[in-house]
């Protein structure tokens, strides 16, 4: 790549490439601001295998443009340590070997002001490069800088998500957010008194059965000119017809009263309520409760973002694995929704919710009923659907390395939708699908009950 | 239960009672005459925590019989040893403690001859239960029998897995039965000099999208009526409607010539190919082939039930794991099918194929096409899908402990379709959804490409 | 070895010849003795990876004499199977790669049938070369034919040790020999009526310091002219000095009465008591009494020889790892001795006790002091000593492969001393060093306590 | 403890006390010092589970002196927090339950500097104990005092053998020091031409047979009153007798190059060289040569405290298993010396050598012969004994949790003789005893050998 084409700056092009770069920065920052509140040990824990240090993250996305967008695009691009791209690599097999990841918590170098050094250098070659693309290559770049935005939205959530599991390890309930706490605090000594929207019965939504459109396409325009709002995963697409038979789907997540009942109820030694591999899971485990949960004096508390905390009877219950939820439905007499199902009834609902951008990075009881259809469907909890994650009809991963960003994760994971309370309010979609193991618990992962009539 | 009327023997009732019972005596018999050609010692091991000695398998489905209509239904029934009922209790968590199943092969009594006793046992108090049957039960009974006779049927098929995994765990590589080798060798000394259907080129068949039916309702009239090709098991229920976009799929399995081409273009170093855990479990075994191939001379060689024999290139490729089967397909520039896919081709073909009353259990080469649909869709070997083992729209399982039979297990597996040729003919139909983990390779299980349009 | 000369059958030699042959004879029947109560199956069962199924030992001893004798010196010697070359090798690694341990069980041809033929087969081969021995090879003949009846006898230990472990996992409770169980019956019918010497507490033997003989040398002459009682394993020698502090050693074994006082004093609680990995092993495990204790409407019993009876509360103590032992020990005051120590005591001791030959297969209580030394020394348990399993100063192995036999194992392991009741009394001496891993259990292994002076 | 005689400065005892506070306040700084080359990133890392986070041991350090000195004796002491007594407890079993030793590495908080302000605190308050200390408990604080000196000083050799670990982990090879690599490299590039003592092929020196003197005694007057040099562990007591019989001893370690030989020999893979432990270990493992080598362009590399350096041939070889040196010794046609022998050729040697002041923290070659007895014996690399970690004739524990210091590790462990280049030189002896299971490799551990006469 010697002689290329610089897009001038000033036409319509320049303007959408201004943009994108706008974009690119207000992401970078978001992650940067999650980890503001941590110490630099912090940064280093790897608490299971699943968890990656905070650090590695931060690295690990900075390294994203470096390998798909600088090093092919960028022509004097020089890296600070060529060994970033094996230390920072997470499972691109196509790109080369990655680190092992369980052996990610026992790197200390670079520390993590050279990380944030890399950091700064991507931002500012991002920039180089933006400022004046190859005209030829602007495409490939604005797709490729697309899905890296996406993909740092999405390690922002599993930064909260390990940052939490990080901090619940230690015996001392370190308080990640001194206001947070304040909050959660707040929230539970006014939680007896009020009658929230969620302390009420939950009522059913029917939807009529018929052959519905699920998932959706690419869209048409090509990324460089659409508004940032088109973005879609290739596990999304194409948008193809399911018949989906009548049901109907609770107006709001179970709530934590809701499933201390459960476990009062003796749920969790029940052998008919479970499938035969979350039983074997929950006597491995010894769970009892969800994850976090701890009894204080007899009363729940949970590990929130502010530390351990009283927990608030209303607030969708969080943190369950899939065996738990399934378990949690059938005792219920109903079923999870299959995705098809959360999809259709999700369809027509304005995306507005308890995201990262509330700040509170815990599922909250909702206070009065907003709107018609069901609440709380986005933000607070992801749900658990009863569909296990696999390509839809007509599904293409992406070309080279790119491919392996889902599709060969379709084997052994339990779809779930709609978000949570750390997923970015622009990152989500009725679309979207997300996926765990059936035993993962560390995501905010959530129960949605449905029903067939 | 102190006071019963028996139903009489000569009326309507009383016929169906009788034709019942010969049903009962085929399918005990075809037990017994799988484990005829076995030394006593064959019938204690346990070569993996999968296989079950074939001693317990007999045991186990007399079991069935015992825990589930005898115990339940016959006044004055009397167990040879009341410790049976936990010996032989496989998994029925809500019927009792079952014993820790991968200690099954250290259980050295009851013998061999007590266990053959403990059959003759509940024989013959089956026998008399059905002579002379309370009518008040006798519904329920049927039903209980129905279910006892085809899982007997299912457990005939693991016998012939099971002895095939415990002869080929021995160095020795013995010989279940030599009337079988002679026939493997003649087919592979034939195989270079004839032309079967298998060595052409695959065709696709093409099926239109729509709304299909798939999966099957109970069946009207009470077991006792009916003339037991109605059974079905409730994972297939209840029939109900699924879209189905327009789809070709191959006419015949893949064959053993054509996997040889996929490791011999290194299929298995392509990550490309692989799904995440598929990668991993290939690296963790170190597979390189199919279980059961052995290269001796240059040339593969595989185990079966005639011992070491060398491969039919024209054979259906057999023993793959779902994930060396998904990753053969994308090699191939194809998919696996859908269930739904593969149950809508199925639809109106007729149900013949190498079922285990061949009597090869081995997949065997077709030597031309039989009808016009695809070929082999039954019987040679099972046919893994790309859908995982869920419930159906509106499934229930049986009450009590029967709905442990499969309701339970619907996590964690991949479905597969056909029968094979150690299943019993009359055992199979379209809608017959078996499942097993994506890494099991202990059954017969193929490959059937299909594609979009 | 086309042409040897014979040793002709009239000479001293042939007599000693003769007489080799008549013990062969005497050790090959005791094995099958102790395997005629098994039915076929139990001689399949591998209960856990220390243990090797019956039908293994008789393949395995009979294979001894195959890969050091009959091979190298019987000229036309012809093995039934080659393949039993590698199936019945135990860990010669240096005579080639041995089948795999933990898999010894997943082997059911050839059955228990083909091996007494094979053990047939090598019975009538050692007899036609001990009958025309090749001369200039009779020495190491007889050299290697003492090892290998030695070895042999160690396997009748082991065969007992392996059939009471496996009986002893089938929840039924097997009884290996009915007479057995009626004299365990009649004694503990008896215990509490009658007072036996073990009854009664514990004196102490004091022995005085000084510069001790330990271990043994080879005898001087060869075996071919000894009376077979001469014979010592290599990691007895050499014959040495070492110095022995003033000690004291307990009259008698620590009683099943004593250590319920143990178990009843909390002992299993108490980390104060234990050795680090002990006190992990006991919570990795969950053992909270010796190995086959079971706990019958408040009363102890025993798995033995006979199925499950009372305990009786004066025999000696029995299926402990060393760690309880030595916890057994810190909490009586007192430690276990050296193997020095233990040697020092029993130099002077008559070889008797309630070895094999007593055929009760299970410690018992003494009814009375017999003679004034150190009671119990031989015979009913080995004594766990508080010594490694090390090389004496100027140990040495045995040429080639036969080096394996002893010295591969001196790591890891603790010596145990004096034999036990499935011992063959001709086979134990005071210098006889086995050794076991401090967890293992299933040995007949005991206490008796030393200490300080 | 409300009232209580405090000690006069003035007196005797305490200029005594003084001397102590000195020892103490040099020990705590030396810790300190070994840490100043970290990133704070570095003091998190657990990189093996055998390997502790530097932060923890210097916090473990200290709270050795809380637990066992300050809470008992300082009346109004307070804990910084609470939790410390839980979190930095390592096995003290009977203080109360340790967190666990696996999971040290998750444990963020408190920060490094948290750490730090708590050893300015114990340090603080234990100079306020010392300089009025309690007269009743001044023997006992003096005994605890000293013992919590050579504690901290065990965990500055762990903190040096943790430190090389963490950092070798890092496919960047970081470099703890840049001195330390110019050292090193400065003697790689010297060695081919200068010609070493350690060059010379090994002498053997010869000691008698005869009874010895083996051990130490604990110190006649209290350790407030001696000179801080009579500190023994308990595992060192009592002095006793041992007959050894006539040996010989390498007049210095095995060498670099020496072991590179062995590998060349193929040692890794002769059968015959190895105890049955260390060859299942090396096949697990797949190790081929020590610790930390590396070959680059065809030369041995090793990791050390100047990162990633070429091999000095000349100097001793390190980082070995006890299954490496045992296997080492067979092959040349020797063994390792027992812990007696070695302490018999010690014993008349003056204490120098290579230790942590020599500041390198590697082992070197020697450059010339110093004195006439055995070379190297001190300082450089722990020398494996054939000796198993047992207790001496006559030992007792401590008292109370510190009893648990040495005592309950007898068991499973080899014993290590002489220091190494990361031992203080006034902590080692000829008495002191080190252990490590014989897998063990982080430890700077080698070979001397021996041989009988």
């Amino acid at each position: 790549m010697t002689q290329t084409t610089r897009a001038p700056i000033e036409t319509a092009e320049g303007a959408h490439t201004r943009e994108w770069l706008r974009r690119f920065q207000r992401v970078r920052n978001a992650s940067e601001a999650l980890c503001a509140p941590l110490e630099t040990e912090d940064y280093m824990v790897q608490s299971m295998s699943d968890v990656s240090p905070p650090k590695w993250h931060l690295a690990h996305v900075s390294w994203f443009f470096e390998a798909f967008i600088l090093s092919p695009y960028l022509d004097d691009y020089q890296t600070p340590d060529p060994a970033y791209d094996f230390l920072f690599n997470s499972y691109y097999e196509t790109h080369g070997k990655p680190f092992p990841r369980h052996l990610r918590g026992t790197i200390s170098r670079p520390t993590v002001a050279q990380v944030y050094q890399f950091r700064a250098h991507i931002d500012q070659e991002m920039e180089r490069l933006l400022s004046a693309p190859p005209a030829e290559h602007l495409d490939e770049i604005i797709d490729r800088l697309e899905i890296g935005l996406h993909h740092e939205q999405q390690h922002q959530e599993l930064l909260v998500m390990d940052i939490k599991h990080i901090l619940s390890c230690n015996p001392l309930h370190p308080i990640y957010r001194q206001d947070i706490r304040e909050r959660l605090l707040a929230d539970a000594d006014q939680a007896p008194a009020d009658q929230t929207f969620n302390d009420k019965a939950p009522r059913w939504h029917r939807y009529a059965a018929g052959v519905r459109q699920i998932g959706i396409d690419y869209p048409t325009e090509p990324a460089r000119e659409h508004d940032g709002q088109g973005f879609v995963f290739d596990s999304e697409t194409p948008r193809h017809r399911q018949y989906v038979a009548e049901f109907e789907l609770a107006d709001r997540p179970v709530t934590n009263a809701e499933f201390i009942r459960f476990i009062e109820d003796n749920g969790y030694s029940r052998t008919e309520l479970w499938l035969s591999d979350g039983w074997s899971t929950i006597h491995r485990t010894g769970w009892q409760a969800p994850e976090y949960w701890e009894k204080v004096d007899g009363r729940w508390h949970t590990m929130s973002m502010g530390g351990l905390v009283p927990l608030d009877p209303d607030a969708p219950v969080c943190h369950l694995s899939f065996y738990e939820a399934d378990a949690y439905a059938r005792w219920a007499g109903a079923r999870l929704p299959t995705e098809a199902e959360w999809e259709t009834a999700a369809d027509d609902q304005p995306i507005r919710g308890n995201f990262v951008e509330n700040d509170l990075l815990q599922p909250a009881a909702q206070n009065e009923r907003a709107g018609d259809g069901p609440q709380q469907l986005y933000g607070d909890v992801w749900e658990w659907t009863g569909s296990a994650f696999l390509p839809y009809p007509g599904f293409t991963p992406l070309e080279g390395s790119l491919g392996e960003y889902n599709g060969k994760f379709m084997s052994g994971q339990m779809v779930l939708r709609g978000g949570c309370c750390a997923t970015p309010g622009d990152h989500i979609r009725a679309s979207y699908r997300n996926f765990f193991p059936p035993q993962a618990r560390w995501a905010f992962s959530g129960i949605r009950l449905a029903r067939d009539v």
